[in-house]
């Protein structure tokens, strides 16, 4: 234990222990580079992210109009030297941008009403800052504004940001409300936005925003600790209208507001320091942003607002411990933490929230959950959540089915967030989680939940499906990524499959068991990759497999993508010509010095997320590792998924090897630690790998316990020598969902070279479609 | 009868009698020149006005911006040659624009989807059309559109437009539906529009809009009467945005369409000529407008509507049965059609609607109105629907009162409409409503509503109130037009006053009381007129008494606004110099002769309009001509009134000699021809001049009837001989709101010339606050 951990301790020591797992967490893992995470504060599924933006302004790159979609997704890049201000909703990980709702910033002296820029920062409100004043922890984040000698403090609720500002003694208070900042905030992203004065410590108001949620309301209600001295605003955009009829200014002290691009100042006064301000997010109207202001934090002091945070995110994270390093526990812990971030609950306190039809609906028997970034979280980060916040995990897919039900188009969420769906990636991978989630026994209603899966798989206008539901394939006409779509979509029928058989529905079933084999009609045999094929049969010519970008897949060439068949890798290895070619294959991938051609245009792959030919930072491969498994080598598993660990996830700001993607990266960590990973989620078993740390006790919503041991593990010791399970000799290459729920221990005797005996049985296999 | 009259009572034998009073009822009156009626359908007020929009594209004159925010107000000037499409919502006869919702135009050949100009009709999807294919009846509009050989057919409920379109044989059928198109249509009024097509027969959507009404939300829910084969949309301003995922067209035949100036199209198999589009408006939300939808329209044919709104209309119109000429009669029924479309209803079929907080709120005990043009309607249009349809007026005021309630300025509503004041114009005039409706008995609570009141009169922001607390009067330098303010707001204050007198407030009736002589303090004794003044108490100097502009009143001169004080006449009278200074006053206004330099830049007064000095059309003089009554020389009332009939409503299209001004003008007329005026709304009298025709009947809403009878009256019989009140001699120069709500026959012997002898003694006078 750190000296800084220690007292730490210390100065909490009526809650000393329950706060161990908090300490380990570092939020500013992956603020630079790839991570694309925010270091601001936020609580387990919580709506508000309230977190610094730094530079976020749009440039102008030679003539051309360049928002930084890609760099600023999360509104905070770690080697800025400004912070244009704190908004509260932020994608945690996401390779695109969006958000970045309601920035605040403190001010004193001369009222600047736009931000400025990052190389002349005087000309506008933002202010310098240093890392060195810089802190933040699960629910809490701090920074100096030196620029206006400020101590900036932030926590939240579920629902409601709180700011703490304290002003330099006799200084100016006012803060900046900038409605027309965003992520991704290209000219004209904020359509309107209202403020009303309701009196002098209550504003409320609204915006909405056409951003990746292409019609976005945003309502808010924000209390303040002091009454209101003055008040007003300006709009960068003047209007063209001109006929008002009003005979008297509103632009000051006025309390009604409203504008395109509207930013707004209020002014305190001094007598006092400390400013606190709490502003309350609602997606369905003021009224409701008030009421989620008044159950969450009215009446509650900062310190007892970050009591609660600090307790929530401490009861969250304590239900793993583990044992490891200090680096290994803030990995860990700040992975865990990651995975807890998106999907947000997204209701008011009473259940109201506004649906994909833009109807405001009562969420009945569920909590509503927005921000599913499916093709990247179906594959850890739902069924990791599945595993150890079930509840959650269940009320997900509970929304994803209203989210089919209210979608005009009777498709279940691609990529959705605030009652938008971008159908951003491809697939409708939503049917995997739910499949999931049935599997391992949530309670959903299987028809329901099978007709909305069998309604998204056959929308003829998403992305090829045309072309899928004739040909068994898309084509090159019918789409820009035919070959991965189809991969993708056949392993989506697998899910669909899946469920129709535990819904006692064989005729579906029988449908979909065809479907979930459509990955051989794209695969050719004679170079032994898949491969796009046109509508009228032929393969692509010329072909690269090797290239990313323009040969029929999406963020993955064919030689990642060809391993893309997790519902049948003995029916992929028949294609492939066998065991050993297909061993080879996984070899050559791992081993491959791929040639900088291939990569140095793509913004989300660099030289150091490269594994030879795999790509982690990319969600493809992210089962991959595991492949071996199905072989008579599954320690290569076991060397690659340490490999992996050690080279993507390290304890700094440049520490994850890719985006983090709303936790899947993340949720990949934590299996990987376990020892096992879900490569087929929809099933009901988990692949092993090998153990990451000598310890790992997970406390289940159930009340049981499962142990992980592998006391000798190391990078040395990283191969599994032998398993027990609860004590008993334990020989397959995967445990199922039920064997962990039942509680026990598994133990893990680690070596420095591999057993090549193990886990060779037919019988110690895992699930395969074919065999 | 004419004979066309005759024919149609013939085809609709059935119900000929109910008919009658609908066929006089000419909604192209006041469609030309200063009118700014509308011609399209509606009901009795129906929040839907379905009507043609002629020529509202914004001109660029001399390089500067000119949207028509004057001339177009209703949307369609007589003159123009051409029509844009037909859009759902239309003041009726105001004098700024807004509105225009959502312009639906059917079309074939090829796609044209911008509106293109009058002088190039053919570069848009405009029409030509002809006023020999046209007809406009209550409830009911036709024209045949020549460019596309389409006959257009309108009709509507309260909340559902309904379209027919009957395209040629074998033609292309397709409809355009602009959400780009409104009145006032400058450029970037409407902010964002989305679609949804729901299946093949269902749209629904929502625009959001900039305009008058600040933030003002219009969503909808469109059925077809044939299933969709083809849609798309355009959005005419490209969005800046370019960092969409989506790899499918959206553009054609995808359901889920958004934009900021999107136009659509919609097209349809020609099997069958006819298409009907139903079109149901919500405030609230897409839900709210499909249950709209469903309550008033669903499997309702157009005929079936159209017996609906036509029964509506005479059922409301027949309750003043009148005899007259064709013409009168036309200009008696059309002036009673248009009191009855403004305020209009303005929540959802369950009572959901959106508040001026933009909440969602359910009216609990009343039905929600908006569409409150003040300023105009509170002089006669309120007290008029307080007499004739008293239960719409008392939902008024509560509506009224909940705006107050849901104001963030505790302002009651001085000009509102859809969820927003643009506090147009001046003074506080719904109190004025409020009290009315208190002195004639409306279920309203007193308290709640002197709250109201009280609240709305102390706002120190609005147009020089802060002055006018302090000092009792407004300041030039408070307000530009601190004169006319000063005279609006002590008659508001009067109307407090006297509410306060009846919820037995003695304390707040003697502070009111004082503020309704307020009056005095800009009488400038010397000049014997209204003044403006400085704050330091000086009179403005230079000043000009026939000047509308810049001389501290608004919509009138001082010669106008000197006379503005209906709560206390005599006072006035003193001010004045006494009788016969007020008299040769009032006769020199009528007589004088007008310079033009006096009108000539004032878009609302042309030559025509004016009578000597008297500008009918602008409402500040309305109750000028009943001053008479004070005096000894009451027969001038009697003169003047029937001239102002005469030469300022006539039955054509140029007929309206002002705005209409949401049925103040028309109100004006019904009075007037009944033969009494509410000079005073508030207090419970009745101001006599004489009837304007030789017998009327109103069937109260109690089931009372009313009688006005004058057998003799005609232009030279113009005069009051004597008067009976239910066969009693009746001296006195007014009648109380309860003698007609009793019931009754009021009859007036008419002469050629005065009786110089009647109405003099004092207590056949009406009520002043001071004599």
């Amino acid at each position: 234990m750190k000296l800084r951990h220690f007292l730490l301790g210390l100065s909490l020591s009526a809650t000393a222990v329950s706060f161990a797992q908090n300490q380990y967490v570092n939020p500013m893992i992956g603020t630079a580079a790839m991570g694309h995470t925010f270091p601001g504060a936020c609580v387990p599924f919580g709506i508000v992210q309230l977190s610094p933006d730094t530079d976020t302004i749009p440039h102008n790159i030679n003539g051309v109009y360049q928002p930084r979609v890609y760099e600023y997704c999360a509104g905070y890049k770690y080697p800025d030297k400004t912070i244009v201000g704190f908004s509260h909703t932020h994608f945690s990980g996401t390779g695109h941008s969006d958000l970045g709702d309601l920035l605040v910033m403190p001010q004193t002296g001369k009222l600047k009403l736009n931000p400025g820029t990052a190389d002349k920062p005087d000309n506008g409100y933002r202010s310098r800052f240093s890392h060195a004043t810089e802190k933040a922890t699960p629910g809490y984040y701090t920074v100096m504004l030196d620029d206006y000698g400020v101590k900036a403090e932030l926590n939240t609720t579920q629902r409601v940001g709180v700011h703490r500002y304290t002003y330099p003694k006799g200084a100016d208070q006012r803060f900046i409300l900038d409605l027309n900042h965003g992520l991704y905030n290209y000219d004209g992203k904020t359509l309107w936005s209202t403020l009303r004065v309701e009196n002098d410590t209550l504003i409320t108001g609204f915006r909405l925003t056409n951003g990746w949620a292409r019609t976005n309301f945003t309502y808010f209600a924000i209390s303040l600790s002091k009454p209101l001295k003055n008040y007003g605003y300006q709009d960068l955009q003047k209007s063209n209208y001109n006929g008002h009829w009003r005979k008297f200014p509103i632009n000051r002290n006025f309390p009604e507001m409203a504008g395109r691009k509207m930013v707004s100042y209020f002014e305190f006064d001094n007598a006092d320091q400390e400013l606190i301000i709490k502003v309350a997010l609602s997606a369905t109207s003021a009224e409701g942003a008030v009421k989620n202001l008044k159950a969450e934090a009215a009446g509650k002091s900062f310190n007892q607002i970050l009591a609660q945070a600090e307790n929530n995110w401490q009861n969250q994270l304590s239900s793993i411990q583990v044992e490891g390093t200090d680096d290994q526990k803030a990995m860990f812990y700040t992975s865990y933490y990651h995975t807890l971030i998106n999907p947000s609950v997204y209701q008011d306190v009473d259940g109201m929230y506004r649906g994909l039809d833009q109807n405001i609906h009562k969420a009945e028997g569920f909590t509503n959950y927005t921000i599913f970034s499916l093709w990247d979280t179906y594959r850890a980060e739902h069924p990791f959540l599945m595993l150890m916040k079930p509840q959650a995990a269940r009320d997900m897919v509970m929304s994803m089915i209203r989210h089919q039900q209210q979608s005009v188009h009777g498709l279940l969420p691609v990529w959705s967030h605030m009652a938008n769906d971008n159908w951003c990636m491809s697939g409708y991978h939503a049917t995997s989680v739910l499949a999931d989630a049935i599997t391992k026994g949530a309670n959903i209603n299987k028809d329901e939940a099978l007709k909305a899966m069998i309604s998204t798989s056959n929308v003829e206008y998403l992305d090829g499906m045309s072309d899928y539901l004739k040909l068994g394939y898309v084509s090159l006409e019918g789409s820009g990524t035919p070959a991965s779509n189809t991969l993708e979509y056949c392993y989506d029928d697998w899910t669909i499959y899946h469920t129709a058989l535990l819904a006692g529905n064989q005729k579906v079933a029988d449908q979909y068991r065809e479907r979930a084999l459509n990955y051989r009609k794209i695969y050719d045999t004679n170079i032994g990759f898949a491969r796009p094929r046109h509508r009228n049969g032929s393969f692509k010519e010329p072909f690269d497999v090797k290239q990313t970008a323009g040969e029929g897949f999406i963020e993955g060439n064919s030689w990642n993508f060809s391993f893309h068949v997790p519902q049948d890798v003995y029916g992929l290895m028949k294609l492939m010509g066998g065991e050993k070619q297909f061993v080879s294959k996984l070899d050559e991938m791992f081993a491959q010095d791929l040639d900088p051609i291939y990569y140095e245009d793509n913004e989300d792959i660099e030289k150091e997320c490269l594994i030879g030919g795999y790509v982690h930072g990319n969600e493809p491969s992210h089962h991959v590792p595991y492949l071996y498994a199905f072989t008579t080598q599954p320690w290569k598993t076991q060397y690659w998924v340490r490999e992996i660990m050690n080279r993507m996830y390290r304890n700094n700001v440049e520490g994850l090897g890719g985006n983090d993607d709303c936790g899947q990266m993340s949720a990949w960590y934590i299996f990987t630690a376990m020892g096992f990973y879900p490569i087929c989620p929809g099933s009901d078993q988990y692949v092993l790998g090998a153990p990451y740390l000598p310890f790992m006790k997970l406390s289940l919503d159930n009340g049981k316990t499962f142990e992980i041991r592998a006391p000798k593990v190391s990078d040395t010791n990283r191969y599994v020598k032998s398993v027990k399970l609860n004590g008993q000799p334990y020989n397959a290459l995967y445990i199922t969902h039920d064997m962990i729920l039942k509680g026990g221990i598994l133990e893990f005797e680690m070596a420095a070279k591999p057993n090549k005996t193990r886990g060779q049985k037919k019988t110690d296999k895992p699930y395969s479609l074919t065999d």
